[in-house]
């Protein structure tokens, strides 16, 4: 498709926003919805809305705006959430058990089909039907599974190490929450979650709100 | 100090990105570093770099270039780091949970007083000396604690009412898990994790690299 060569990350990282907003319209019995409506509710402007669903084909008809669970189910089907992806979490401490808990992961077609950890006190152990597996069964697991995705919950210091590891195993799209940035070959697509720098954010323009009322 | 009325968020965002590194060369014993060495860590050019750390009077010398472990701690100043943070996580299931237990949020002043719920079955359990409360006290506990910053992990449908609540016992600072985007008044501070938009932005990407090979 070459979709992602026209298409800004900007753009991309929009679409989301866009499904779940629709699927709170749908929630709420909306049928259709202007660009002008949309703008309203999610804070984009129409201009940059239409200029946004243009780069995917339109979807909208001049004078009755979007019908919304076409729109919904279309940017689902854009964003890959028809498609299902096994997942792997390695890292199976408190985030990673997080994670795997997290039943919204699933409407989106997220399947964690297994944990991995080094601490034994950690194998063996079974969330949700999902077993914490010890690390040195990762590569044997990865090909007998199917496996799309994986997810870093390690420390810092283990991160580089087992992202080289999934990447051994052929998997080229990592979740990071490690809070470093990985070193991988061009082909393998990582996105980042780093809390830290999140939280750091916050509390500078926390401190910088409660410095101007000084 | 109005600092903020003329850093852009762009600037803002990089600064821990900055501090994140900087602890990794004095973790190194790396006490002196150039622009143009940074730049190469990092992945931002030199100049902009320099134009960063400019906004916030220089550090660097012509020469030298930036001596690593004042950098890091101008800039730990410049985020708040210094200060400590007294925070309470509303939502007590696995990701709060999580937050509460992650030890390296302590070592950039974000001190977890409580957490609440409204789940009796976790009301009354203590997590690294902090216990689950009830929401019914929120107002109570945040008056007598001096709290600075509420991070919200419940779910989509009760973070508004939570939000709220926060807002009303006078804390002006959210660090929003919920999948929502929450209304507040202008001089509160909102930062969002929203973790399923990640995902869908990594499967998008992972889906349209597949698509490509075909």
């Amino acid at each position: 498709m070459g979709e992602k060569n026209k298409i800004s990350m900007a753009v991309i990282r929009r679409l989301p926003k866009y499904h779940r907003y629709l699927k709170d319209l749908l929630d709420r019995d909306i049928t259709r919805i202007s660009s002008k409506e949309l703008s309203d509710i999610i804070g984009f402007t129409a201009s940059q809305i239409r200029q946004d669903l243009n780069n995917f084909g339109g979807f909208g008809q001049q004078g009755y705006g979007y019908n919304v669970e076409e729109l919904y189910h279309e940017i689902g089907k854009i964003l890959g959430v028809d498609r299902g992806y096994n997942t792997i979490i390695i890292g199976a401490g408190n985030l990673g058990q997080a994670l795997a808990n997290y039943s919204n992961f699933e409407k989106v077609g997220f399947h964690v089909k297994a944990l991995f950890d080094i601490n034994p006190r950690l194998i063996g152990i079974t969330l949700r039907d999902v077993e914490i597996k010890d690390i040195d069964v990762l590569e044997e697991f990865v090909n007998q599974n199917n496996i799309n995705l994986a997810v870093i919950c390690t420390n810092k210091d283990n991160a580089q190490d087992v992202a080289d590891k999934i990447v051994n195993c052929g998997i080229n799209a990592i979740w990071n929450f490690a809070p470093t940035d990985l070193r991988v070959p061009e082909n393998v697509i990582v996105e980042n979650v780093h809390l830290i720098e999140s939280l750091l954010t916050l509390t500078y323009l926390y401190k910088t709100s409660v410095e101007d009322e000084d």
